[in-house]
């Protein structure tokens, strides 16, 4: 990449995050009526759902806590981070520690899960949130809630299974991933010999359960001791899943300066776009089984907003550490599709879901699974990743 | 519709069913080291995942008998019913009574959900088993199960909720529509003032608490007392739900001479077509939003196979009662678009999930969901009702 390409890509990233994603969010998101943000937003970005996703909530929190920390410190977003961090506190827990999964617009509970997530996106939130202030509670309640899911994670039948497990015990790439993300976060403003614990066994999962080099694959899904399964799980990967892992991974060997788990990273990105990628319209696919079989997922071949997201990290961190213009190309191809195809010029923001062609499939900009989370992180990430360069 | 035609349709359906998707399920589907059925076949009948979905189990035992019974007794029809059947007995009931919901491939048990769905295929597979052997067994399991179901229907709380009930009660069309044809079923073999109670309070119900209409809409999801939901449920219509519900609901009406019911069901059938009819691309959308707002399925435009086999039945039973040229109309433009789009001369059958454009989005026969249920039922039902005009 040369220094005005460079430069042409700051100017877009920064304008993208300042001008047109956060503001979008800071309009038409803040419930100014019971605190926290409204979610469910159709592409104009009018709420077509009130009822709150927890896992999001807990998202923008994070993500404007970030912003105030690392961009600048903006009344703004820090008045914005408060009412959801307040929102949180107020509604998102219930009284056995554990977190809610959605919410009624004035915060009563709908759903709890038998997942961890909601947890996990509580921790950061209040860990970032508690950079921003300076205030005990929050980084307690973030200390609190990781110790909490750990114990979870770690107490096998504390959680209903939702596979009966006297017939079949399976793990998730989603939690060794989650955990390493959630736990990187928190080392920013905690120490814990814990810590330490969990990113290890997360590290060693990742590395020696569910990646399968023979395969060049890193699965979703495998055996409680890394065992491929034959099945349409035991065959999955998630591209954006996988590309997202391979970005925490390389986040992780730098902290550590650790060449072989930089290169194995490297290794897992190449491959997953290589699995993703669509040959026939370009773009990211959401779903793929290895061995050519059907998946599942009826969605399996939608182009959904944040496996783009990931591959634009990934890609640009990539170049970064090797100046492999191999990464500058796969950023750049990742770049030029998302933005023609995902990006709305008329009303702003992203669209989240398109067809296997790129035509709009959903028009919202957010929903139960969609929020100021995944487009803004990656554009301050790409945006501080090209400053550097 | 003419004579000719009539003729031609007869040939083809009948064709359809005895020489294209029996065949493939009998020759695809049987499990002949463990007993049960296959469900998870794709384009070409290839097996790519063993386990077993209960309610494909059942439903597969269901239609394998009915033909037995109602087309001629041929012992292929039965023997393959039996495997399905004993499979059901010796390993789909838990020592509650209940039923799982999957099973691994020598039938253990996977899942087990909080939705009563598995015992209504298990009742009707029980009971026209019964019809097809006389085996007294089936009969009174069809019961039993029944009379369970009927239990954890009218005791609420006797099942996990799935939201939390102090928050939010809603319910489902799925459940009298469902209870109604299950009724309808056991009624062929049984009968106790149990089971008009159940299609009275059914019948209420649908009428009464789905049907809104002066949206012209039978929704999926309304509040306990049928109150209209301003949410993305509480705006859904499933088409191929209601389309189905509409021939439940005129099967019903022939059988008590109510006309008023039978032109109830007439409006629910034109007004579902009328959803979901997709005006650029034909065929039948999944979910529609009938405020125009975005539904929350990321699958809400693909054309899936079971609605326009339900349409198909619908149409033409709604044409057999009036003579109305408008549904051998709607008959005719549902089936030149599902046997172009939904097909498959090359191996048999049909795909099931198709994009909007109408091409194949997932390749497979058979799934956990899609089996030996709606397009032979179909094409049986059909067949007899041009037969009959």
């Amino acid at each position: 990449m040369d220094r005005a390409r460079i430069n042409e890509l700051i100017a877009h990233y920064r304008h993208a995050l300042l001008d047109d994603v956060i503001p979008f969010w800071l309009e038409h998101s803040l419930d100014h009526e019971f605190g926290g943000y409204l979610n469910c937003l159709d592409r104009a970005g009018a709420v077509y759902n009130t009822d709150k996703a927890v896992w999001l909530q807990a998202r923008q929190v994070w993500m404007l806590s970030k912003l105030y920390n690392e961009v600048e410190p903006r009344q703004e977003w820090l008045d914005a981070a408060r009412t959801g961090y307040t929102f949180l506190l107020a509604h998102a827990f219930d009284t056995d520690g554990r977190m809610f999964y959605s919410l009624t617009r004035d915060g009563r509970p709908l759903r709890k899960r038998r997942y961890l997530f909601s947890e996990t996106f509580g921790v950061i939130a209040c860990s970032e949130y508690y950079r921003a202030t300076g205030e005990e509670r929050a980084l307690q309640c973030a200390r609190d809630t990781y110790r909490l899911l750990i114990h979870h994670y770690r107490t096998p039948g504390s959680l209903p299974p939702k596979v009966i497990p006297e017939t079949r015990v399976t793990k998730a790439l989603a939690m060794p991933m989650i955990l390493l993300a959630t736990t990187q976060e928190l080392r920013l403003t905690d120490s814990d010999p814990l810590y330490n614990e969990v990113v290890e066994d997360a590290l060693y999962q990742i590395r020696h359960d569910f990646l399968k080099r023979d395969e060049r694959a890193l699965h979703e899904t495998v055996g409680p001791h890394g065992e491929r399964l034959d099945s349409p799980a035991g065959r999955l990967v998630n591209p954006g899943h996988a590309i997202e892992a391979a970005w925490f991974l390389l986040r992780e060997a730098d902290a550590r300066q650790d060449t072989a788990l930089g290169d194995e990273a490297l290794d897992i990105l190449s491959w997953s776009l290589d699995w993703g990628w669509d040959p026939i319209h370009g773009g990211l696919l959401s779903f793929v089984d290895v061995e050519g079989k059907p998946p599942e997922q009826l969605e399996w071949d939608m182009k959904m907003w944040w496996p783009h997201n990931e591959a634009l990290i990934a890609a640009l961190m990539a170049y970064q550490r090797t100046g492999d213009a191999r990464w500058a190309g796969w950023f750049e191809r990742v770049h030029a599709w998302a933005w023609e195809h995902l990006a709305d010029p008329q009303y702003g923001e992203w669209f989240g879901y398109l067809h296997r062609d790129g035509t709009v499939a959903l028009p919202v900009k957010g929903s139960m699974w969609k929020g100021c989370f995944h487009l803004p992180r990656c554009l301050w990430l790409c945006w501080g990743m090209l400053d550097a360069l």
